[in-house]
């Protein structure tokens, strides 16, 4: 006998923005709808129409509806009937809600990635908000944070997610499965304007390409879609023994790899060993990786952390990283991305010694010297070279403007 | 002239166990036994008839055998007269003692090697009672401990000693010389059942290609015996920067090989450096050795630690060892074996606190649940996966009931 | 039109050793010199005879010469004004001064390379002394010391250098510039016996192994010349994350590198990070190049220490260096070269264990004895083998004699 029945979503005490739908295909009867919603009176009938519209969209003539809903928004609530309808019929049908005009946006492959706050990919309530924080990136997460009976929900919650909610200028990314189902959440995920995948538990050179080659064969396929010609990066994630190994490979595996993270939680697991506040148990990992990271010029960025209610130690966290050669670092609680956004940002005092240095370096190129000092002391070619590193980031981040040597020098004068 | 004495074995006033034989060969005058031991009056009989027997075993009708006993087993004094004979005439005659029952045992790829002890191959007294320690392995040895002149001795005795000696189900282990001479002790004892070969000072994948090769065709030779059916596995040890460059390959090098051991007293010679006990000098590599071995899927072991006097000082490495990632240690004294098996075993503490990840895990299963939490902290999948391995390790060392949780979860209901 | 007026060298109140010179070519008028020295007196007469041998050399017969002498020596006046005269004629013409007989020495693969001392490519007053401050080495710097548009100047000062200042001994060593300018250098400075060529930057085999090749046809193009006899050891400097995933590469890239440096400035500069004390940010970089180079057979060298004032830092640097394997250490002041020397010499105490053990050794193989104890302490061959490794050091610096063992079984018996 073939399923009739199919329930989607979420609700409960805790369940905000969701919706849970149990949907009954009859044989004759029409369209049934019963509605449990505290916003009943206000958005009952928006609700209606638009499970209406979507039935309708699915050729389903007869059905029962049951919507328990939590204050879902219409993309969350597509987002579960769509879900619904796909358990009980084989389509090749996307019930796809309006791809708004500020999602439309492209990213660069060197854009700072300080912050990336993880969103778990079925829960809507996570999301709404999410642009308002100011991480650099926001984060969909198919994978450790989706049950694995969640997963075909999840997919169609993300894609929607994508075509609808704003995220301000965050780098919009989304976190695949592994192996085959990761290779899947490609089709769901790229032809909405994802700006990077997170590929996670990356193990080889060859999966990274498996990745690239698919979101290629997808992008050609719906060439006539104008949003795909913006790029897809890629950030393979390293959790396991094998995959610090292979780091530098993965690193350079494609042109469009940006940035190689590390996952700690997982690559503790891997190796059997408790994560520590020192660290020694992944010292040689976490080095080892902003090593193939910046050998292959991309960015390293380094592992979540999970006490989200130490922002002390948190921030003591961001200043090792840094000082390690990290250039970021994950987010699983939005009041964290402060913390690590201000922590890799250059400190003052950083940011005017090497204007310092830069300025004395100006100078005596234009005197003709070949020698560079600041009063008496000697400064070597490296350090002028990190010096401009820093107002180079300063620049970026507004600290500083462009033309900040024109003051400094008539200051000087 | 052809040389017509010699001489094999140990005596001396420290010497337990042990005989020494010297052995003239004559024109005529039959064969004539001078037997010096404490214990002539019970066993000097049974050691003359043992020392006429072997010596028609190989043809000699003619000798002058002096015996200085110091209280040796007939395997030992058999292993010292083969010695003798075989360093006065050319055969491929081999005369083994019966293998006894209790020695046809197998290992598996992922048991324990928490502990293995290091016997000299050259010292029967050693050997004896060595299986009553509980050591997880031991090892004999022909390498290091066995002086470059007494090296065809050792082969003979260790062959005796696989066949002979009770290891009480440790598993049988032989530490072959390197090089050529490494490759030809294999003869003498893969027949005899052992279940694993350590490779001193590997270097190179290709030389652990060849060691499993050789094994694989001895095996094959000898194919009618029973015995050689079971598994062989190898261990190499690293022990050189070379190595160290290329542990990953050696890790990988054959399917046999279980394990990666580091050896760090040649290691930091090799280096040149003084082996300190904070082991910055070593930091690099011991770490570098346990993600290769995990990458792997085999087990990382550590170093023997050298001062046998100061077991609180051993319990501090194993735990810094532990929490590296390494699996297990070398042993040099029967009194290190109980230190470094509890250290690597899991902790009451830390069973108990997977005990209860993992039946919050079970339980949001069963109820559907994507998230997992314990009160109000939430669970990541990477800390399932890690209180999974240690309750399997608990179970395994018999420290919980494969059938805990139901007991769990009556006492949490 | 073509440029008629050229400049060379340096002057001003503290150049030392130096001379500027100012060329202009003209249609008639014969040699006019134009001499400011405060050694005119003194000099003057062999300065204008020199520059009018010079000049006639190139074959200018019409020219005005103004020289700002700064107590130049004639090298250096010869390659101040070769080198304006090559800013304005085409020639294939070299003014070489004499290559002095002292200079003609070649040094061995495995000699110490504890000290080497920088000195700046352009700056001919750190040159004339350097050789008396015992280092090891002396670094003729061609690349980050000179500044860009000096760089012609230096490769003619650098190679009359070469050919004329005595260096008592010292390694001579040139650090060219990279890339295709850096394998331009070489023919400045490989036909005048340099021992050794630093390849600053490096990042791959690849430019090792051009570099030797580049050499290697120099010397072929110019086989009569006896000194090219002499071996040209290459020593590369690892100063990216680039190199050091590649550094066990380039350590066995050519037979003829013999040590493997590491640059920390330019190092953390790459990595975008600040060089701190305790270096956590290069332990993964230092360890791992001097595991390949110890891999690789040949001499892992550590990063210089900038703080020239420091000297018990540095020393502390030393031992830390010393400890983690490194075998030498750059110096960019000569009050740092006695500091590293001792610091890498083996200490009195050292050298003292080392014979002791040494002794015992050689004492147990002439009785015959596998084993190796001092009292009732074993002795692990490995341990002997650091010893021996000590013992030869010693021999070497001519703190042991190398007869030492027959006074040491003297003073035993």
């Amino acid at each position: 006998m073939v399923q009739s029945i199919a329930i989607a979503g979420n609700s409960g005490p805790k369940v905000r923005s969701d919706c849970e739908i149990s949907l009954e295909l009859n044989a004759e009867g029409g369209i049934n709808i019963d509605l449990v919603s505290k916003v009943k009176s206000l958005y009952g009938e928006s609700i209606r129409t638009l499970t209406i519209e979507i039935l309708e969209f699915f050729k389903i003539r007869n059905a029962s509806v049951k919507i328990t809903d939590s204050g879902a928004l219409p993309f969350v609530i597509a987002a579960r009937l769509e879900s619904a309808v796909k358990q009980l019929i084989d389509t090749d049908l996307d019930y796809l809600p309006e791809f708004i005009i500020e999602n439309n946006y492209s990213t660069s492959r060197n854009r700072f990635r300080f912050s990336r706050l993880y969103l778990p990919g079925n829960t809507p309530g996570l999301m709404i908000n999410a642009g308002l924080h100011s991480a650099d990136g926001i984060i969909l997460d198919l994978e450790d944070s989706v049950a694995s009976g969640k997963k075909d929900e999840a997919r169609i919650l993300v894609r929607n997610a994508l075509r609808q909610v704003n995220f301000y200028g965050a780098e919009r990314m989304v976190r695949i499965n592994q192996g085959e189902k990761g290779l899947e959440d490609l089709r769901f995920v790229i032809p909405h304007n994802v700006n990077l995948i997170l590929i996670p538990k990356c193990e080889s050179a060859s999966y990274v390409s498996r990745v690239a080659e698919e979101i290629y064969n997808i992008k050609k396929a719906l060439s006539l879609n104008l949003n795909l010609n913006n790029p897809v990066f890629l950030m393979p994630i390293i959790e396991t023994a094998l995959g610090v190994e292979n780091a530098f490979e993965i690193a350079r595996a494609s042109k469009d790899v940006v940035a190689l993270a590390i996952g700690l939680e997982d690559y503790t697991a891997d190796l059997g060993v408790p994560r520590t506040s020192e660290g020694n148990e992944s010292f040689y990992a976490r080095t080892r990786i902003v090593v193939a990271a910046k050998a292959a010029g991309i960015q390293p960025i380094d592992s979540v952390f999970s006490d989200v209610g130490n922002m002390e130690a948190l921030r003591q966290n961001v200043l090792i990283s840094k000082g390690l050669g990290f250039e970021g670092m994950g987010c699983i609680h939005p009041r964290q991305i402060p913390v690590i956004r201000n922590g890799f940002a250059p400190e003052e005092s950083e940011i005017e010694k090497s204007r310092e240095i830069i300025f004395a370096f100006e100078m005596a190129k234009r005197k003709g010297l070949g020698v560079i000092a600041i009063g008496t002391k000697m400064i070597d070619l490296p350090v002028v070279d990190r010096a401009q590193k820093t107002i180079d980031l300063a620049v970026r981040l507004g600290l500083l403007s462009p033309n900040w040597i024109d003051g400094f020098q008539a200051e000087d004068n």
